[in-house]
């Protein structure tokens, strides 16, 4: 019954729309003190709304799309499967309980890979407390298909981090550098949990979110939740671009900057908090300055002389 | 690094070798009351041992195994997603809080189909108290795929119900005919959510499972986790063969039994529950009868002269 048109014209905009069918009056969850406060759409949702601190995740990679099974091993292509959602938990500030494994294997895997893709994962969650408890194995003819469920819970005294609470004034930070995960750190991220718990225990985040389809488009998710604008400092985001940016603008010749702000898959944290907080919390914590929230829609970049370039919204999103 | 041999020979095979490598010692969940009350490879498991009665499952649906989107209207492939997930539910007893729903939808997919597809999953899910509160969207060049995972609790002052607790003595119950599915039933089915509960409070079943892969196969599952075996009476099975396994056989050729104890996705539960309870409480229930447990590993199937012919444990099985 497939439609021939109008194709899907892009991820934000089926989000859009999901959204306004999910969260139509009457369909909702009900309005409770933990279903309410996670916006939907955030990184992790609410699981019931007698436990406000129970969040939970999901993220699916496909075969050819988010990793290649000719060139990456097994194993390689589980860990990032459980990191990718792990990466969830950190930027809600949550640590992880549990994961759910759902597979859909191609026919001709062998057993010992299809091990070695569960073995992956389970691995990556164990070193955070998080082991598969349980999942959904199948088979078929097309490519590999990988889905990981985390359960996570904000610790005592702390609260969700949601993408929504931004506000004028703000400081935006990163948890490390950015651009050129392409040349391997795509396959090898570290989810940043820890840093992301001490970040919500010491800072106060307004919001956050990991850097999954790049920074410019991540942030302008956070922008848009939040109803306002940002300026990037030019020198600041020069400080803050990876040396596999470097390397890779040497070969494609796009420029530094057009990786750090445009490379999908850092999985670094952006984190906007208080202008109030001492820039010293966020040194010790080894956080990257990168500017700050202001009302006016938009993403911006000031160079030293105080010149504004706006920053197109754009980054690795399906459907486009 | 796809590896040329040996292939995956069965899911049985792989799911025994995946629990092996997800329980190793010093590997597996902290012992806590929740992890440790429901076993890996159950229907759901528990996803935080500080909160025993919470559960969680995924199913993962494919274009051209699970459903044909070719024939099938695309809210009612959402729908069957969703009640597959919901039946895991019911087959431990517990009421469903929420779902995650993530999808990697094939590229040519228009957009009204791909909101479809999660707007009949949310219907289906509020149903039952269930809604869509987060997820995944994804895109990529091969066929759909649907993946819900839902997390549900266990009603105060029951348990969950294992699959690994059936007794010799104990009676075998189904809670409706089986057998023809692929008729229609398979996109159709109802999860016995409020049976299942009801049957916890009046019955004390020792085990349950739902008929996703055939009666013999998933009541084999029961015996395999228990270690004990089963008699189905001969006239009691005839008795619960569904109009459509009748239709069914007699266009293929296949015995009605054959249909009722082979074909896959009824998603009726197989209650197993202690011989003292007296059979009007499963009339009260609309239970078929079908047999009891013994000690002798096996499956065999006893008639009128009490006769006994072994049942061979097949059905739908990934990876065959």
């Amino acid at each position: 019954m497939s439609s021939p048109a109008p194709e899907i014209r892009g991820e934000l905009e089926l989000v859009r729309r999901l959204r306004t069918i999910l969260t139509a009056a009457g369909q909702h969850a009900p309005d409770g003190p933990g279903l309410a406060r996670v916006a939907f759409g955030d990184d992790m949702a609410a699981l019931d709304a007698a436990d406000p601190g129970l969040l939970w995740t999901v993220d699916m990679l496909m075969d050819g799309v988010d990793f290649d099974s000719r060139t990456h091993p097994w194993r390689a292509i589980g860990r990032k499967a459980m990191a990718a959602s792990l990466s969830d938990c950190a930027a809600m500030a949550a640590a992880p309980l549990a994961a759910l494994c759902a597979v859909s294997l191609q026919d001709a895997l062998a057993m010992d890979d299809a091990l070695d893709l569960v073995r992956g994962a389970h691995e990556c969650g164990l070193r955070f407390g998080c082991p598969i408890v349980g999942g959904d194995t199948n088979s078929w003819d097309a490519p590999t298909v990988i889905s990981i469920s985390i359960a996570a819970r904000v610790p005592p005294g702390l609260h969700p981090v949601p993408r929504d609470g931004a506000c004028p004034g703000d400081r935006i930070w990163l948890t490390g550098p950015v651009g050129g995960s392409l040349l391997g750190r795509h396959m090898t991220f570290e989810p940043r949990i820890a840093a992301a718990l001490e970040i919500s225990r010491h800072l106060g985040p307004h919001a956050m979110i990991d850097i999954s389809d790049g920074l410019a488009l991540d942030l302008g998710r956070i922008l848009e939740a939040s109803g306002c604008g940002a300026v990037l400092d030019a020198a600041a985001l020069d400080a803050a671009i990876h040396p596999d940016a470097v390397r890779l603008a040497a070969r494609d010749g796009r420029s530094l900057r057009d990786h750090a702000l445009h490379d999908g898959e850092d999985f670094e944290l952006i984190v906007v908090a208080p202008a109030d907080v001492a820039s010293s919390v966020g040194d010790r914590l080894n956080l990257l300055p990168l500017g700050q929230i202001v009302a006016s829609p938009g993403l911006v970049l000031r160079d030293a002389a105080g010149a504004c370039t706006p920053i197109p919204v754009r980054g690795w999103e399906h459907f486009r």
